[in-house]
C-alpha cells in the first residue's frame, strides 16, 4: 500500500484547463483571439465567492502548485511549503486558483502549443508577453470562473510582480496584494544575466531560429546554461558555501575538466533535469517579461504614483540574503507604498537561503506570512 | 605627424621572450620539458639588481601591462593606469618585469602553442597549470633574467593570488607582496560561475573536444557567453546601474529578442570583441587556475600557518563593491598575515566600480597604492 499523503497537504489534485474565446491585446499590440488555461484549484469557494486566492507563479512556475497530481508522485507542487490545510495558505479557509500564465509549457497557450489559426506549433511566434498582459488574462479567467474580487492575489519573484501589478491595473477586483521576493523592475545586472541565459539558448545550433521542434531538436545545451547560470542567482553565496564549500566529488582534484567541486555536479544536474521539464521559447519569453516588468513606466517613473490608485492592502516579504532582487528593492515598493497612503505590512527576514527563500519551509518566514494570510481571513469574516 | 604619447608612459615598448630549458614539474604530475616565455620589461634594472618588481596578470591578462607595440596603438597596456614614470609603479625607480602566464595565449607556451615533443599544436593537450606552477616557472624566469630577489610581487585578481604564492614558496625571493582585489581561495559561488563559463565553451559545437584549430574553427559563441558572464562579475550592480540604468538603446521596447537595453549591446559588444583576442583552452586553463587556487590546503586549511614562512611585507586591498572577491575575502588575507605576526598594511577603497576597480584611475586607490610603493623605494634607498 502506497504511503498516505501528508495531513497539511491538499493531496490528491486534478489538472483543469478551460478556453478563453474573448479576444486578448497584447502590450506588444499583437492579440490573441482565444487562449487555452491550464490551472488548479485548491480548496472550496465559499457562497459568496469571498474567500478566493489567485497564485501567481515565477519564471519556472506553473499551475501545479500544492498537492499530488497521482498517488505514485514523489514530488508535490511548487509552493507545498505553504498552500495546503494549516498553512499559510489555509486551504481550510481559502479557494485558491493558480493558472499557468500564457507562453508558459504547461498547458496553456504558449510556444509549444498550436496556433489555431494555422494549425502549426506557435513556436518563436508566440508573441512576447509582458507582467501586465498576463493580469489582463487573469482578469479574463477570474471572469470565467465568476470570481469578481479576489481576496488576494499572491506571489514571489516574477509572481510578486504580477500581484503587484493586480494592485495597480485593477483595484477594485482584489483586496489584499501579496509580494515576496520581489522588485518594482530589474536592475542592469539583473537584466544582463537574463541576456546571457537567452544568447546562451539563442545561440545554440539546436535552436533554428526558434524552430527546433520542427526539425524535432530541443536546444539542451542552451537551456542548461541558462538554467545553470538562474541557479546560481537563486541562491545566496553563504548557502552555496554551506551546501558546497569547496567539497570535491572525488576527494582529489583531477587536473582536467571533468567535475571536480561538488558544486559543479550539483550546477549539472540541476541544468540537465531542467531541460527534460521546460521550453526553451518559453524561458525567453519569461526572461523578457521580467525585464520589461516596470510599472513606474507609465507613472513617470514615480512608483508613488503607481500605486496612488491601488486600493488592496499589502504584504511586502523580502529575504536578506536574495542578491536576485535583494531587500531594497522590497523596501523601494513598501516605501512607495507608505507615501502613496497605502496600508502596507513589511518584512525582512534574515536567511541564508537567497531568492529561492520564498520556496521554502523557512519557520520564522512562514509563521509571519502565515500570521498575514490569518489576519486577512480575520478581517473578511472566513474565520 | 602622430600625437606623443602621454608624458607619463613608458611609451614605445619591445615584445621579448625567452626560453626556458629547464625541466618543470607541475602540479598534475606532468612536466613541461621546456618552454617558451613572452614578457616585457620598463624601467632600467639597476646595477645591484635591487629594483625588480614581477607584475602578474590576471585571467585574461597578459604580458603587455603597460606603453605601446606601436606608434598607431590606440590602447595602452592593461595597467598603464599604474604603471610608468610618476605612476604607482613608478619606473622611474622601478624595473619591471611582466612575463605572459604558460598556458597563456599570448605568446607563451601554452593551449595555442606548438608541443617541441610533436610538432603539433598543444591544443588541449597543454597540462592544467596552477598559481604554484606560474610561481614555479616564473622563479625559472627570475634565475634565467639574473634576479635573485624581486623588490616586489604585484597583482591584481588572479595576478594577488601569484603575489601571495611567491610570499608562500619563495620567501628569500622577494621583499614586498602586493595582492590587490583578491582571496585566499574560491568561494562556491565563484567556482560555479566558472563552472558554467567551461560549460558554455566545451558545449560549443566548435569546441572539438579543444581541438578546434585543427578543424579550423573556434568556440566563438561559447566563449562569447563565458566573457558576458565573467564581464557581469567585474561590474558591480551600482555601476552597471549608473552606467546603463534600464537606458533602452533604441528609445522603446521592441518584443522581440534583439537588443532592447543598453545593457545588453554592452555585454555582447564585450563577448564578441574577445573571443577575437582570446583563446579558448587558456580560457578554461585560466579559470580551472583560479578554482585550484587554495594554499592553505597545504597547511591544514590553516591560513595562519600558510603565511607563517613568509618573509615579505604586504600590501593587500580591496573595493568595496567588489563582489567577485569582496572585501571580506581581502581581510580574511589581511588577517590571517597579522596573526601570523607578518607586516601588512591594509586598504579598503569604498569605490562604485567592483571587482575591475583595480585597473581604473581611481584617485583615493591610486594615491594610496603610490604612497605604498613610494615607501617600498624609499625603504629600499631607491629615492
Amino acid at each position: 500500500m502506497l504511503d498516505p499523503f501528508p495531513v497539511n497537504s491538499v493531496g490528491l489534485v486534478a489538472p483543469q484547463s478551460l478556453v478563453i474565446d474573448t479576444e486578448i491585446s497584447l502590450e506588444s499590440g499583437k492579440k490573441l483571439q482565444s487562449y487555452e488555461i491550464a490551472y488548479e484549484t485548491y480548496g472550496q469557494l465559499n457562497a459568496d465567492k469571498s474567500n478566493a486566492i489567485l497564485v501567481c507563479h515565477a519564471l519556472s512556475g506553473h499551475q501545479h502548485a500544492a498537492g499530488y497530481h497521482t498517488r505514485e508522485d514523489k514530488k508535490a507542487g511548487w509552493w507545498e511549503t505553504c498552500i495546503g490545510p494549516d498553512k499559510p495558505i489555509d486551504t481550510n479557509h481559502f479557494f485558491v486558483v493558480c493558472p499557468n500564465n500564457i507562453g508558459g509549457c504547461h498547458g496553456s497557450s504558449g510556444p509549444s502549443s498550436i496556433n489555431p489559426k494555422n494549425n502549426r506549433l506557435y513556436g518563436p511566434d508566440f508573441p512576447v508577453v509582458t507582467v501586465k498582459d498576463w493580469v489582463k488574462s487573469q482578469a479574463q479567467i477570474s471572469d470565467a470562473l465568476g470570481i469578481d474580487q479576489w481576496l488576494a492575489v499572491v506571489g514571489g519573484s516574477l509572481g510578486g510582480m504580477q500581484a503587484l501589478q493586480w494592485a495597480i491595473d485593477y483595484p477594485d477586483r482584489l483586496k489584499y496584494s501579496v509580494a515576496l521576493a520581489a522588485a518594482p523592475k530589474l536592475s542592469a545586472q539583473n537584466i544582463a544575466f537574463n541576456e546571457v541565459a537567452r544568447q546562451a539558448i539563442m545561440s545554440d545550433p539546436d535552436f533554428f531560429d526558434g524552430h527546433y521542434a520542427e526539425h524535432d531538436k530541443t536546444p539542451r545545451q542552451g537551456l542548461m546554461l541558462a538554467r545553470m547560470l538562474g541557479h546560481i542567482t537563486y541562491l545566496s553565496d553563504d548557502m552555496m558555501r554551506d551546501k558546497f564549500g569547496r567539497e570535491l566529488r572525488e576527494g582529489k582534484l583531477n587536473f582536467g575538466f571533468d567535475v571536480d567541486f561538488q558544486v559543479e555536479s550539483y550546477l549539472r544536474y540541476q541544468g540537465r533535469s531542467f531541460v527534460d521539464k521546460f521550453d526553451a521559447n518559453t524561458y525567453l519569453l519569461m526572461t523578457k517579461a521580467l525585464d520589461y516588468f516596470d510599472p513606474a513606466a507609465d507613472y513617470n517613473d514615480s512608483l508613488i504614483s503607481t500605486f496612488q490608485q491601488a486600493r488592496a492592502k499589502f504584504f511586502i516579504a523580502s529575504f536578506s540574503s536574495d542578491w536576485r532582487f535583494p531587500p531594497e528593492r522590497s523596501r523601494e515598493i513598501a516605501n512607495a507604498l507608505l507615501y502613496a497612503g497605502k496600508e502596507v505590512t513589511y518584512a525582512e527576514f534574515e536567511v541564508a537561503e537567497g531568492h529561492d527563500a520564498f520556496l521554502l519551509p523557512i519557520e520564522k518566514y512562514i509563521n509571519t506570512f502565515h500570521a498575514y494570510m490569518k489576519r486577512i481571513a480575520s478581517e473578511s469574516e472566513l474565520i
